[in-house]
């Protein structure tokens, strides 16, 4: 799928007489790594100028950005700047292998469920020696909303335990590590979920969010979708700003979620006074479940970097329109 | 392998006669099931007796019992009673799906370490909101302590989250799920670990206990053991009597294990006044970790009847020599 704006063969041909620079609260094994891959002394100077971080650099006078890449996963906050995106300057993001990290923490959230993990501590605490129940996760249904890396990272980890897994993505389709792919909103636009979807909520022991916040999804999990679940533990690991966080409390209080566990939410970081810790049977993981580390970054740069020197548009290239 | 005393063709042929019992606690879907597939009036009455339950029954004048299926794994209460065990008596035990549910204990308890679990519900409480690091399980390394159903299950729960597996046994030999397996003790009988297991211990992050009782493994784990890990989380879910609690806890004082998870101890049930409370940084899990359902029974015996009817022994038949 082609970006407007974008030819990766041009970009190509200019990578050789641009500029590279590195956020400089970027760790010293990024720069090092990044200095080895591009041959040349980092900083800007020469136009047009390539450029590794979390934000957008500051250009002087007639520089042009050819190319960012992005040390984070989600770009949201990136396309939202007041300014637009530059036209016709590459995107690409580091993935790294979020998709492993994340299924883990999705894991290891819902197996400490079924195995009562919480109460366990808490006995311990008060030094009482009670058997309690423990529930295997074999049979139990996931629903994952969202089916690219991340999506597929957290089916891959779910299955070896037994979990089946349902993915929802724009479009029902076969995705590996997923018994089945179904549509994620209905046809007639209305926000609620797709009916082949609202059925796979109403039937799921789990409701994972692994979605992009885009113009498509910001506030689309409301009523429409919570009320279709029926006893589910949902856990955001997406965007926090794809939830209406009202609508899960209400779903809360009604048993139709019966825990949460958000790894993000619309306003980060959460204070002290914030409504979201009164959630009931909630828990916040204060965005720690898919960190970057350096060699993500030095990865999913450098295989962008190869792509883009044989004319090829990277795998982790930002579809603008799309927004991821 | 034989058991001494015990001949299953005999006991085969036995079978049509004899009276069936199930301890009158059982659930009554174990009771219906068992009648079902003996087909007669459960109850004493003719002679040679069967018998299903967790203790050995009481018998009449004459009374000869000719099976025990115990409806528990662990089968040393049994064999430590004072009149000793009957000569001829075929015990089988019950191990159901034991080994997949402990397997998710080991791991739930496992990632929840990985995934600075505790840490984060200790925040929730106090509405603290900093990213913590979480860990990736690849790479690390499990040395898990008996190599039988309950050891393999635990192998192949870990394995799909990438961890490295290490099985130790009473001999070397290849095992399925682990990668591979050393001969539990030292061959000089010391009570200490070979020296092939004694390196495991040392390069690994989970040391499982999954031992029987037995004369040969009670007490084994003390100081010859816990002095060659170096910061590995230990976690029981054997038998209490396997592990000297004090060797436990200066191996614990002195960072050798780094965290336990005990959901076995020598003395059960665990009082509020017992220093196993005293631990440093250890959780007891109340002896949860592998409940035997009522299907776990039934599927148990019945494979035990049907191979007896065929003048097989059972694979769940317990070598009394042994202990298992």
């Amino acid at each position: 799928m082609a970006i407007e704006g974008v030819d990766p063969q041009r970009i190509g041909r200019e990578l050789g007489g641009a500029a590279v620079t590195v956020d400089p609260a970027l760790p010293e094994p990024v720069r090092a790594g990044i200095g080895e891959l591009v041959r040349r002394p980092l900083g800007p100077g020469a136009e047009p100028r390539i450029h590794v971080g979390p934000t957008l650099p500051e250009l002087g006078p007639g520089e042009r950005l050819l190319w960012m890449h992005s040390t984070n996963a989600g770009v949201d906050t990136l396309l939202a700047a007041s300014a637009g995106w530059p036209t016709g300057t590459l995107l690409t993001r580091t993935v790294g292998r979020m998709g492993e990290r994340i299924g883990q923490y999705v894991l290891a959230w819902a197996l400490a469920e079924l195995q009562n993990i919480p109460a366990f501590l808490d006995q311990h605490v008060s030094r009482t020696w009670n058997r309690l129940p423990t529930e295997l996760a074999d049979g139990t249904l996931a629903v994952v909303l969202g089916t690219g890396g991340i999506g597929a990272g957290i089916a891959a980890a779910l299955r070896p335990s037994g979990v089946r897994t349902v993915g929802a993505a724009r479009t029902a389709r076969p995705v590996p590590d997923f018994d089945e792919v179904f549509a994620l909103g209905a046809p007639d636009g209305s926000g609620a979920p797709s009916p082949e979807l609202a059925a796979a909520l109403g039937a799921a022991r789990w409701v994972i969010d692994a979605l992009p916040l885009t113009p498509a999804t910001a506030g689309l999990l409301g009523s429409g979708f919570f009320g279709a679940m029926d006893g589910a533990t949902f856990l955001n690991v997406g965007r926090g700003a794809t939830v209406r966080t009202e609508a899960l409390g209400r779903a809360l209080e009604e048993g139709r979620v019966a825990h949460a566990v958000l790894d993000v939410l619309p306003e980060e970081p959460v204070g002290p006074g914030s409504p979201a810790w009164e959630l009931p049977r909630t828990t916040l993981t204060s965005h720690s479940a898919g960190p970057t580390t350096a060699a993500d970054v030095l990865t999913d740069f450098r295989a962008a970097w190869h792509a883009l020197d044989a004319g090829r548009l990277p795998d982790l290239a930002v579809h603008l329109a799309r927004g991821y």
